[in-house]
């Protein structure tokens, strides 16, 4: 290749901040067939920048009904064209993309920067409403409404057992070869008017984690388990059948924090000499 | 009548303490072959009390597509049927209503309660994104996108002339025979993240009058109006028709303030006495 064509495809790294009401969508990961946050996105970026295609690399894949208000992902595009698109890119997208699908925030970032592997942690947020008559019409799409009602105290007595580096492996779907061994940083329950907020951050999940802490603190809250019943399931090697998975409507993605741009090659050394 | 009958027929007075996504509704007031909260509220009450109907005073009487998350209406109903059906009466309603309206409280309060002229105030949200690439796409039912920027402090200072006793005709859609004088409690415009929220208070509004007052200040906001304009129109007696009327979508029925009710029968007496 000539040097003008090294040139000419040189390729920069885009950070993308994304939003979206997960209702309509088959979760974040492309499917076949399915109407998906990765595809409707992808689509969007090719369309706006007249390119054939684009892959994302996002940082939580969020399942089918999951929303999220903080996500992230990252894309490659070559320089020239990013150079020519770059001012009327948020704009365009806003106005290619369904209201259902937001994309917040387009900046360069080193190609250091990996929206998956590079994050320090995730954190979600999981809505409750315990009582029917009280769900907020104007929030019913991501809050779950409760017939009994919760006990906040009793359930924060319970995360707070879960809190920690721990094997995690009752409350995932297992993945074939992949630890289940994660650090839960929090785990806080909250009452705000009729609102009962789960905010659960930790430097990764596993496959229906949050959902599946939240349905063993909801049988807690309402009296059907014991308080010291969460904790007592952290020493399983495997999925314990009875943790119920909450629905995916009440939860959101709300946050992954990255290190700043200068400490991004430390970093990806760090991950890099762990993994020796 | 038998005194025994006289007795079974009494009737007490409920306050309801509704709210509602105005998205898929044709207003509060019930109209032939629209869906409207009143028409849906109504029915429900009546399968829920196993009555014939009823009848609800309202506050507000929203137009279509307008929220509420604060709206109070009164009804009357027989004393024994209330006597009969209290306890459970939130929670069946619950079931009954459709997810998009809610009775979130219901009490018995003196005969001298009119949800309507008794209120003592109302207060409306009038909530704008003015960036189409941020607006949350899980509020995007209770938001107004505006694709430009707008000045929040130009708007503040337009705003602080409306407020206090005027007669707000420009603002208003004209109704035969009724005034258009109005103390304009409170209007306060307010940067939340990536929302801008208009606060209105007001003793009573007539038609249309939020959203012109909203749609005039976002004529100041993104410049194409003067800072003095929405003030100079108080003077006018009739509908200034260059005034934007904003989008119903935007605007929500937050709180109705009532006296206490040992002040009830006072207020209504000041009331008769101003009104002879």
């Amino acid at each position: 290749m000539c040097p003008c064509c090294v040139a000419v495809t040189e390729s920069i790294r885009l950070r993308l901040d994304l939003a979206y009401d997960g209702t309509e969508f088959s979760g974040w990961a492309i499917q076949p067939q399915r109407r998906t946050v990765q595809g409707v996105v992808e689509d969007a970026i090719a369309t706006v920048l007249r390119i054939p295609a684009v892959t994302l690399t996002v940082a939580g894949r969020t399942d089918a009904g999951v929303h999220a208000t903080g996500q992230v992902a990252h894309v490659d595009v070559a320089a020239d064209v990013w150079r020519r698109e770059q001012e009327l890119l948020l704009r365009r997208l806003a106005g290619v993309l369904p209201a259902d699908v937001r994309v917040r925030g387009v900046r360069e970032v080193p190609a250091a920067f990996d929206a998956r592997f590079g994050a320090l942690w995730r954190r979600y947020d999981y809505r409750v409403c315990d009582r029917p008559e009280a769900i907020s019409p104007l929030h019913r799409a991501f809050v779950l409404g409760w017939p009994r009602v919760l006990d906040v105290s009793t359930m924060q007595s319970a995360a707070d057992a879960l809190a920690g580096l721990h094997d995690f492996a009752a409350f995932c779907r297992r993945r074939e070869g992949a630890t289940t061994t994660r650090t839960l940083q929090r785990l806080t329950i909250e009452r705000l008017e009729d609102e009962i907020v789960f905010t659960v951050q930790a430097d990764a999940f596993c496959h229906s984690m949050v959902r599946s802490l939240v349905g063993a603190l909801i049988a807690v809250g309402e009296g059907r388990r014991e308080v010291g019943w969460p904790g007592a399931l952290l020493g399983r090697d495997s999925r314990a059948d009875d943790v119920p998975v909450a629905p995916a409507h009440g939860l959101t993605l709300v946050r992954v924090e990255y290190p700043a741009d200068e400490e991004l090659a430390e970093r990806a050394e760090q991950t890099r000499a762990r993994r020796d």
